[in-house]
């Protein structure tokens, strides 16, 4: 059965194969990135790790960082602030189709809005009282169907890449000379 | 001067002027999102705010996401916490072409590989102790230049989206029924 455009009976066998076997939930998500010159460089994302098995995107999908002139780009491609924002939307707006058809609430247009501050002086080492990543970030959304506004403050803040800017995440660098 | 195609003379310009007044560096990037269906949305990028003005890419950036079958879409576009990833990736790069260019070093190569655990029972509820967004994300750089490792570990965590996922954003959300 869909609804949302989401298969739920496939989604409810989803949840029942996790409950029962918590590894198949264990995803490895993916990119690699190679640097053109100046702001230009180019990220790829080809293959995943989830339900206990290696997968590929075919194709796969590449992204075109740049920055505006501006910012001594040549505005070639969105900038990698830029890709946080449209990925937050895209998390937000599936979670909330997702879980709204998990809780058979259709839904028929989901828009939103996405506007976030960032103070270069951070990056530019220019005040060591300034972060260089977004202070905040400011959402709207505009929806059509049967959740009600609770339902929908509720459902968005599930997103992954919602919690994963809302809080810290661990990252470890590693650095080879070649 | 050019050094690792970044203009250094305007990039020292920009400093100066940021120095004389700050509030050039306030910046405000933006996205906006449509959904389709199911995992499918649209991610648009057209405008931004900065150097005390409203400015625009043109065209317009556009990003698709979807997800892979395994996660019940239709795999027209990398998934949303892909997109995060390169924006990391792209940020990371860019952050250490330019603060290298700043600091009189030359790179001939950036090459990095990204990648990050999430346990999906955090986003589908089944169990409270597991976030759903990324618990980690491992990075590796493969650097040819004359930065050093060390310096090459100091500068990638200058990036804006380095910090905005390290560290926890505020983010507010406003909900509006149509």
């Amino acid at each position: 059965m869909m609804r949302n455009g989401v298969n739920v009976t496939a989604l409810a066998g989803t949840i029942r194969a996790i409950q029962k076997q918590p590894e198949l939930a264990q995803f490895k998500f993916r990119a690699r990135n190679q640097w053109d010159t100046g702001a230009q460089n180019m990220a790829t994302v080809d293959s995943f790790y989830g339900t206990c098995q290696e997968l590929e995107h075919k194709p796969a999908f590449t992204m075109q960082a740049d920055e505006h002139p501006v910012l001594l780009g040549e505005d070639k491609g969105a900038n990698p602030v830029e890709f946080v924002l449209a990925g937050l939307s895209g998390c937000m707006t599936t979670t909330l189709a997702y879980h709204s058809a998990g809780r058979g609430l259709n839904i028929e247009s989901i828009e939103s809005e996405y506007e976030g501050d960032i103070d270069l002086q951070g990056l530019l080492d220019l005040n060591p009282k300034v972060r260089p990543g977004y202070r905040e970030i400011r959402v709207k959304f505009r929806v059509k169907g049967d959740a009600d506004e609770a339902t929908i403050q509720e459902l968005v803040r599930k997103s992954p890449v919602y919690d994963t800017l809302a809080n810290p995440v661990k990252i470890k660098i590693e650095v080879e000379k070649v």
